[in-house]
């Protein structure tokens, strides 16, 4: 589908002080990206590309993902409408991360739960026992349904 | 060296409904974490933590990673100045991602290339050849020196 390439990795000084993007996959062919609105700066979810998922989001301006779970390309929004229009992508040091600057289409959600950021929770430490989780975002953006099914 | 533990992991409506942190570490035994500056919320990082590691961020306060180069304990900060005092951890819906709201200590600098944040470069595509990298940060906030030897 896509002619970008990439260059092939470099030394240390060619990898954290070059002019050449030359990302790091791990051994399952993926890297890590993190994605944020690039209106607010809100991290709204982690996905993982392999480098043709990386390929055709350069050249498509939409995210693109490889989905570990189900093991194959997932466009993000193909079908919830939660389309992620790519402003920018960063990435670090030792190139084995990204960021990626997106809005999003459809009704402004990203996580399947109903947020807006897939980041609704955070951790808190009781005075004994697990660590516990608190809802950080007030509200959902929409209902999903029954994802759960009954029980 | 810790008491801090978390639930065992549960079915996806108590990991993605649930108010226990039931985190999900990959193969490897880590979880990433990106890591945001709590002010301005720019994201200075990406690392990876174990079980352990975790379990010492919360009990501490400071940030404590899982070096995967050099298979071992972490604390950012420990020979640099630059250690992050932990003011918030976030889980997303599947559990196997954190965000931690940080503020950093020392010269400021996350980055061992002398940047504030690990994330200086951004992806440009040219007119042909390979995706190329320009810099994001105007200057570095101290000089590492010559990190990368006579070459």
């Amino acid at each position: 589908m896509c002619n970008t390439s990439f260059a092939e990795r470099g030394d240390k000084k060619a990898v954290e002080d070059g002019d050449l993007l030359m990302p790091k996959f791990d051994r399952d062919g993926l890297i890590a990206a993190v994605v944020t609105d690039v209106t607010t700066g809100d991290i709204l979810m982690v996905g993982y590309m392999n480098a043709e998922a990386l390929k055709r989001t350069v050249e498509t301006g939409e995210a693109w993902y490889w989905s570990r779970s189900r093991q194959s390309f997932w466009k993000k929004g193909e079908t919830s409408g939660q389309v992620q229009t790519v402003h920018e992508i960063l990435t670090d040091c030792d190139q084995d991360a990204l960021v990626l600057k997106v809005s999003v289409a459809g009704n402004g959600a990203t996580c399947h739960v109903g947020y807006r950021s897939c980041f609704y929770r955070k951790i808190v430490k009781p005075e004994s026992g697990a660590l516990r989780l608190e809802r950080v975002e007030a509200e959902k953006v929409y209902d999903p349904g029954d994802v759960y099914g009954k029980s």
